[in-house]
């Protein structure tokens, strides 16, 4: 126990990214915040940027800043995270609506694509909805859902995609880091495995970007979509990432056709052409104010480095997943994660029956971990904005609690 | 001409909205502000109300704020938006998604109808993403599109829409204020003569919303979309909102079926079964950030009235027919926009075939009118921002300017 504190300590002495954390906006009454994989906190800077924007880019350019700045955003955006976080190479990505959204533009853009293949193999373990979506899809288009569920805490391995895709498959949809176990997929390997039989592969990014480095376009990757108010700090609702590799763009065509994704937007033309590059991902008009908050974010990611992020991820979940071994395991607490955590994302996850009460109390004494149902805990750590020394902190509040 | 001065001062002196202008952001550098109708006005407030909500509702409620508040949201600011400037029950209206994905879930879900109904009316004048929209469905779903043209200047008409519809139509999609003239269409008559054949019609609000009453519950409508950033001044790309009637909820089902969307979000359940109510047109997680700058907006609708708003919209308006009449004509300038106040919102629109690079000259003088092509600028008068002095002093820059 005294151990474990002065482990914690000891990583948070020789930490690099320390420096980092004090960027992040206080909240008082909270000794533990372990919830970066749900919602990122806040940058101190925001107040003030938000403030800038409002009144300058909005409230003195006004409309001029559409053609100033604001019709580019997007794609600005986009390819900004695909430098600093995803590996993708500018004009494959960009920013609009929600996950779920952009789930079913890029989802129903693969299925159309021509070859008569009429399945798309999914994982159950993939978050609702990536699931919900699919199953819509499916019913609509006469398309069939082969379900795959591998063990959540080993995540999907190369050899469950094999068993799986045919020359019937149209699309394989994954997650890159698995929701609940926090399992990290193998995404080369199985990207591979799914070209062989000539069918398309989405990646789930969410529970990835921004905490695990991602390489798109060094793995071959097909479609990704991700989040950006997780381990981004985009804030509650930013809108999602969109990445579409090269090599289809121009060949796969999304169902919303709007006018924002237009050749030519201002021309009020009286036919849909579509934009030849990335553009034409979009549908309306841009969430402008919500792709403020993450600039901020990616600038530190890009100071720290994603390899430094992950790094320090791997710190913080070892030292969790020991704190659990040592004195949460002998309560009864199960650990549903995997142990090595080159194998693993930002998140431990940790199961009791009594979970869903002890959130409760967690939550209201200022220790914020995710309940998920039906008995688990997770352990959101965002490097940037988290200490060992907080980490731990929040495991043993766990304990406490049960106790 | 020294007529006109003395009008706009003398209306601006008995202008019971007029305390109101200080409520926005000044703009350096801009004399006048003609754009309302595109991107409404910052208010005052919304740096602190953002600071606030970065700090305390995200920065320190953190996660927990999503069961306090976020949650309910979409639902709770749809509710707002029905009473305050929409004429709608509670439970009918959410906030979600942009203009275009709106219309696309509201679009399929009226072509699901039962019926065999093979035809979606819709007038060449639309905003092309409602046209965008509806071409991407009918070329999806196997439908026809039948086009409506009426003149733009006198808008459509109950005839237009009589000699339109049939027992083939499924759906009438209309523009409750055209975008290009301001004609302000007949929403009780023509949604008459929609059901009279058992349609459905949808209404894009976006050019009426928050400076038109309008009353969808009265008038009977089955669906409408529409813009936040206009005249509710909720910042570029903030998130559009949709009206579902009662009567159809349980029954029209939309596409994209997301998590938040869902009967019970955090069940995690393997297959999507909707939530009973509006909240079943919601798709994935409601962008909060974006939904923070209308409610200033709404609260000073509120406060001022709807019905005050559109009176100083007709004043407004019919100020700058007049020196339209007196003063640009002369030079070649055409009215676009009908003559009666009570047949148009609240823009007016001129035509010139120098009107590209006027709007140009104009933009650099800080005088921010709308330019459309090919030769139309738009005069769009904000009641709540827009001075009479203002809108005036604005429709004689654009006159010297031709000059």
């Amino acid at each position: 126990m005294s151990d474990l504190l002065a482990e914690a300590s000891a990583l948070d002495a020789r930490d690099p990214l320390g420096p980092h954390l004090d960027a992040f906006v206080e909240a008082p009454g909270v000794s533990a915040y372990l919830d970066g994989n749900s919602l990122g906190r806040p940058l101190k800077e925001l107040p003030e940027r938000l403030a800038e924007f409002v009144r300058g880019d909005w409230g003195t350019r006004l409309i001029r800043s559409w053609d100033e700045q604001w019709m580019d955003l997007p794609t600005e955006l986009g390819d900004r995270i695909g430098r600093v976080a995803i590996g993708a190479a500018a004009g494959q990505t960009v920013v609009a609506d929600s996950t779920t959204v952009l789930l079913y533009k890029l989802m129903r853009a693969a299925v159309h694509a021509p070859g008569g293949r009429n399945e798309i193999v999914i994982e159950e373990g993939n978050f609702p909805t990536d699931r919900f979506v699919a199953e819509g899809i499916a019913a609509e288009r006469g398309l069939t859902l082969r379900w795959i569920d591998p063990d959540p805490v080993t995540g999907v391995q190369v050899g469950d995609i094999e068993a799986a895709v045919s020359e019937r498959t149209a699309l394989v949809v994954l997650s890159h880091v698995d929701y609940r176990s926090g399992a990290l997929a193998d995404m080369k390997a199985i990207t591979d495995a799914v070209h062989n039989t000539g069918a398309l592969v989405l990646w789930d990014l969410c529970h990835s970007v921004g905490v695990v480095p991602v390489e798109l376009d060094a793995c071959g990757v097909d479609l990704a979509v991700g989040c950006t108010y997780k381990y981004l700090n985009g804030g509650p609702g930013s809108p999602a990432f969109a990445y579409v590799n090269a090599r289809h763009q121009g060949v796969l065509r999304q169902p919303i056709q709007g006018w924002m994704g237009a050749g030519d937007v201002f021309a009020m033309a009286s036919a849909y052409a579509p934009s030849g590059g990335i553009r034409q991902f979009i549908s309306g008009t841009p969430p402008v104010l919500g792709m403020l908050a993450m600039q901020g974010m990616l600038d530190l990611i890009e100071d720290a480095t994603i390899t430094a992020v992950r790094a320090k991820s791997k710190t913080l979940t070892d030292l969790v997943v020991r704190a659990v071994d040592e004195e949460l395991a002998p309560l009864g607490v199960r650990t549903l994660s995997p142990r090595d955590a080159g194998r693993r994302g930002g998140h431990v996850t940790i199961g009791h029956p009594d979970f869903a009460e002890v959130t409760k109390t967690l939550w209201a004494e200022g220790v914020i971990p995710d309940f998920r149902f039906p008995d688990g805990i997770r352990l959101g750590l965002s490097p940037l904005s988290t200490s060992h020394t907080e980490a731990l902190s929040g495991a043993l509040a766990v304990r406490d609690a049960l106790r």
